[in-house]
């Protein structure tokens, strides 16, 4: 079995608890993602739960996306709660680079290292101050333009670092990875690439060492792009792609992930 | 007519107004669900509004997951303010047991005596102390080993408890009923259990003493399971489930419930 | 090509981005429906970030449903940066006139001359005082019994005002619009109407002068309309109907929603 089928198959066999600290738009469809691909999700933002929750679920997502100070005041908790307790933990740098606050706290977060960092091209650019950032959650650059930037940021933060456009790509220390699959009707649904990171975390939990995590990575991205080109069969609007693709996320087999998108080395 | 479809028949001619303070995941199916099945939703945290709206509503519900401590204070308000008024109140303790803050305000609040409360088996025994409670939101325990621990709350609280599982129980004093519908997609949709309580508050709003509030709580678990069985023959994955099971909720007769589940005394 | 379709040709176009302030309850159903309309949305709260991204957006959505006092607080500096930077703003009043905080903070804004009211008749006659708005979010008065409000409104503000019933009312200073289609499946599908308000505010960011406004804003209500038409050739329940909505919204031609609804100037 090749490293994304591992992944995938050891996702619907341990059902990986996920912390997910998220913005206010996507919970609902991220919970429903996680129950979809086969790992369980948790809501908890209270500062006090959250430090404690941190340490007790097998993966943390913390998306700065939309949130409130009392969230971000449990972020600042959670990270170093899940990063002493040994678990994985995604950065998820919504709009970063042009708002203030939330760029303020995901560049602080970056002390307690991030196993992974799942971002548009702008948020790349934006997390390390390359740029401006994007237009509200828009990308305003393109995914290769980030590439550099993102081999640094894996550098200085031992991140596996993975950027989203029409092909992503997956960067860590020495690999880089891209995956083609999807739709152009996928970025009509709010919500897929913040699930994405959230499947990212789920994808982390399994990975049974640090040399595992770039193929974790790689895994959660291709069954998303696998799962975008069965609903793109079936629909020509977004609202019914959306169930088609959710539903995709809980039938495909990784060997279906596996034959549907395209997997390159660089 | 039985017990069942009076009840759900009175929530369709009278379209009772439900005051929901529910979690940050599940507002909008929430809504959705109480609107298919001819109630009106209203959500209101805010502590200086809920404390008059729980007053103004016909039912209040009180789910515990994911919240703000802005929040919490206006459940500290609205919990009494329900009960002065006479309104009945449903609590939801979402992973009670297990995280502090929230089992805390849970066990505080049984003071003011809800009607219902509807929880998984981990979450009864946790709001109980009987257990840590579940693993996040999911339960670990099985529905009849809560059964004991939810006669004991009735005593104490005077609510009808409901234990959700693969059969429902609900239990009130020297009650016990059982109901068996529903489907195994359903607990990978998002927010059914939560949007349950939110229904049994709709269902207790049309009971007309406290005698009816035990078929009341087994009336809205009718509905659910009976939604589920229908579902369940359209869809195979949880997305398209998701939708089945909603549009049922709006057009399943009464009649058609009764005939779908399996309600039984024990 | 007429004003309708010029507005919504103009928004495919353009993609204006929209900062969406809104209650707990619609934030992911109002991202995709901007996303299917051709618009970009923006939900950012914090007061910080609202302050700097209301002048930075094309226009600013601020819906005073069930929102925290932190969010009030960011919608308190984002109306005057909007109105600063000459960005129209739409003003959503949801359940103003019987809940206390809402009700205060909407009159208060109301100085930032908002570009757009958009609300049901009880909403209407709740922000002008004139009755004690209605239940909950569900309006009791008649579409009608708010028309001489809403002049006042126009007269007092500048605001367009729009009245959303069976009949929609669009009025301004000099002239009054009806548009009616949909469907009586569309209230059962939560969001609806607040969606409504941020597709006015997409639809008024593509206005070229104060003058358009009022054709914009009844563009944004005859798009929505023809999509409940089309939804209902499908469906005979909420949850179906809503994915054929939201489709709709996104595959209708301006030259189809021109043909769907019925528009009539008083």
């Amino acid at each position: 079995m090749t490293r994304i089928a591992e992944t995938l198959t050891g996702v619907r066999a341990t059902t990986p608890l996920v912390h997910c600290m998220t913005n206010t738009v996507v919970p609902e469809i991220t919970a429903n993602v996680l129950l979809a691909v086969g790992a369980a999700p948790a809501m908890i933002d209270l500062p006090e739960e959250a430090e404690i929750f941190a340490g007790i679920a097998s993966a943390l997502l913390i998306n700065v996306g939309n949130g409130s100070a009392e969230q971000h005041a449990g972020m600042r908790l959670a990270a170093p709660a899940a990063a002493a307790a040994g678990k994985p933990w995604v950065l998820d740098p919504v709009a970063v680079g042009g708002l203030p606050v939330r760029t303020q706290l995901a560049r602080d977060l970056l002390v307690h290292r991030p196993a992974a960092i799942r971002a548009n091209a702008s948020e790349v650019l934006g997390l390390a101050g390359t740029s401006a950032g994007g237009r509200g959650v828009d990308a305003t650059d393109e995914v290769d333009a980030a590439v550099d930037t993102a081999r640094q940021l894996c550098a200085d933060t031992g991140a596996v670092v993975a950027i989203s456009g029409p092909t992503d790509v997956v960067v860590s220390d020495g690999r880089v990875t891209r995956v083609t699959g999807g739709h152009e009707l996928m970025p009509l649904v709010i919500g897929t690439g913040c699930a994405l990171g959230a499947t990212v975390a789920a994808c982390l939990a399994v990975a049974e060492s640090e040399a595992d995590r770039h193929d974790a990575v790689v895994a959660a991205h291709a069954l998303f792009g696998a799962a975008g080109l069965v609903a793109a069969r079936g629909a020509t609007a977004p609202a019914t792609f959306r169930t088609l693709w959710l539903d995709a996320l809980h039938t495909l087999t990784p060997a279906e992930v596996e034959e549907l998108v395209t997997v390159e080395e660089d």
